[in-house]
């Protein structure tokens, strides 16, 4: 969107890729979606995405062990497939290992297996090299999908959705920075995501979503790719964010909101819905997923956060961060 | 192939991701061809394929400006579309740039796209992210192909060939680590390698070939891809091996022709068609590309050079190893 370096500035990650693909000439006819939404779409409903995983960027080897880090790489780059509303084929690993031993290989593709194995996804290949400094795996996620959800359908009067509940992942790097252990829950929603595939595929089946994406910078930052690529302003009201208790417990009310908006790496889902369609006590008793309303969808642009009694207040840009941050 | 670890021993990049396919439960049907092959295929005939690309592993950034290796990453990435004999749709690019500026991530990226332009790749999406140590490139190439050409189709009797010359890139790498400037011809070889996209679709639509690789581990590693996979002995005339002039001059001749079977990374093409089909000059006058006959393939296993006058003498197991070698 932002047309001149730096690639490097605010929403740096997201920023970096999109700034590369501006000016780029359209793909083939064969590609029917090209990059600028969660994935790529190709003639026959392939659905093609990929997502780096890098040691002391997305994660710390002291915060998790080598499976874990092969599951979490795994299943974020398969959170793609679902925004997309498309099952899970399989992945493709590019792994990059530090040498020395350090690293047990077979435990981090033992981890990809074992996410793949619970979302439908086979291992179908990748490539694999020493690395001379961090760990790096690189997942391509390959799904099908006959009606691919893609994130410019967002009208105004829509309703804003989320599934779960956000912040416990940015609770869990907030305790290990600060050099304690997260809690379990926490921990977990760090360590082993669940991308919602099989809620996604529930909502596009039933034609009930016009837009989504997952939740990967932030429930602001992802709402405001959706209102970009919509052309549309999103309000968020405060008060209707599902936070998550453990992000309650590690941040306190104002703090967990504020991870829950910008923490990032949540895996869950974001879509927009015509008004009064979704019936969300049916589809937590389906899915044994909670989904919440959070705002709406109106004429304009931005992502705008509402608290009762105050004006609306102008997210700011992006969201979640490995440039500004230093990294996990 | 080899049923147990260490993933890390001779052929060690190879065999990595080889070792962790091993097992794996058969891919779903819409995947007609998985890991094994230089690519995999998908129903509809698409073909996907990943390649990772590190400094200090497969380059380094005192020999490559920024835009060569881009290039270079990108090039090398589709010749295993040309291995299946697919045209060449795009690429989806996963970059990791080092913090501090020493990188010009645009010069990067414009390698890549002049390389996937020269060669009908569209930019079509990626991710990227800071490194905390290398400049890491993983190049996902997709293509498409209504008849891939599969590494398992080697019948005894059939003939092996190669395009091109072998060893320059290998001259450029020899030339670098003893502190010289490479020939201009090695230097182009490894910075600008040209993948025989071309080639390869004019030899599958005439039905000449039987199995094909594109030699990125060395002739007589990657010729011993296609005997395991198809159950074959291939013989090399070591008499026959078309050896670039540079690497004669760089290596004289009895190391250019090491240089040639174990040196790597040359992108050239490497197949087998019956006897007696493929009129080696009418190919050069069509395509501007030598291609000669460099060997036999017989009934039994493994890759045999063979010299006149002298028994053939099996080829060491493995061919360019980044992980043997202590890396670019």
């Amino acid at each position: 969107m932002n047309s001149a370096p730096p690639p490097f500035g605010p929403g740096g990650e997201f920023d970096l890729i999109r700034h590369f693909l501006e000016g780029v000439p359209p793909p083939p006819a064969s590609v029917r979606v090209a990059a600028g939404d969660d994935a790529a779409v190709l003639d026959g409903g392939w659905v093609l995405s990929t997502d780096l995983s890098i040691e002391d960027v997305h994660f710390r080897r002291s915060w998790l062990d080598d499976r874990e880090i092969g599951y979490r790489a795994c299943a974020a780059a398969l959170s793609d497939l679902a925004a997309m509303a498309a099952d899970a084929t399989g992945v493709f690993v590019s792994l990059a290992v530090p040498r020395g031993g350090a690293v047990d290989a077979e435990a981090v593709m033992a981890g990809v297996r074992e996410a793949g194995a619970e979302l439908g996804a086979a291992l179908l290949g990748g490539d694999s090299s020493r690395s001379p400094g961090p760990l790096m795996l690189d997942v391509v996620a390959l799904g099908r999908a006959d009606w691919p959800v893609l994130r410019n359908g967002a009208e105004p009067g829509d309703d804003l959705w989320v599934t779960g509940a956000l912040g416990a992942s940015a609770a869990a790097v907030h305790a290990w920075r600060e050099g304690r252990e997260p809690s379990e829950a926490a921990r977990r929603s760090f360590a082993r995501p669940t991308p919602r595939l099989a809620e996604a595929c529930f909502l596009a089946e039933r034609e009930l979503v016009d837009a989504m994406i997952d939740l990967s910078d932030g429930l602001a930052g992802d709402a405001g790719h959706l209102a970009a690529a919509s052309g549309v302003r999103i309000e968020i009201e405060a008060a209707l964010v599902p936070v998550a208790s453990t992000a309650l417990e590690e941040f306190g009310a104002e703090d967990a909101l504020r991870a829950a908006l910008h923490g990032g790496e949540d895996y869950e889902l974001c879509f927009v819905t015509d008004p009064d369609v979704l019936d969300a006590a049916d589809f937590e008793r389906r899915m044994g997923t909670a989904v919440t309303r959070v705002g709406r969808v109106k004429e304009g642009s931005g992502v705008w956060i509402v608290r009762d009694g105050l004006a609306p207040e102008r997210a700011a840009d992006g969201g979640y961060d490995h440039f500004e941050e230093g990294g996990a």
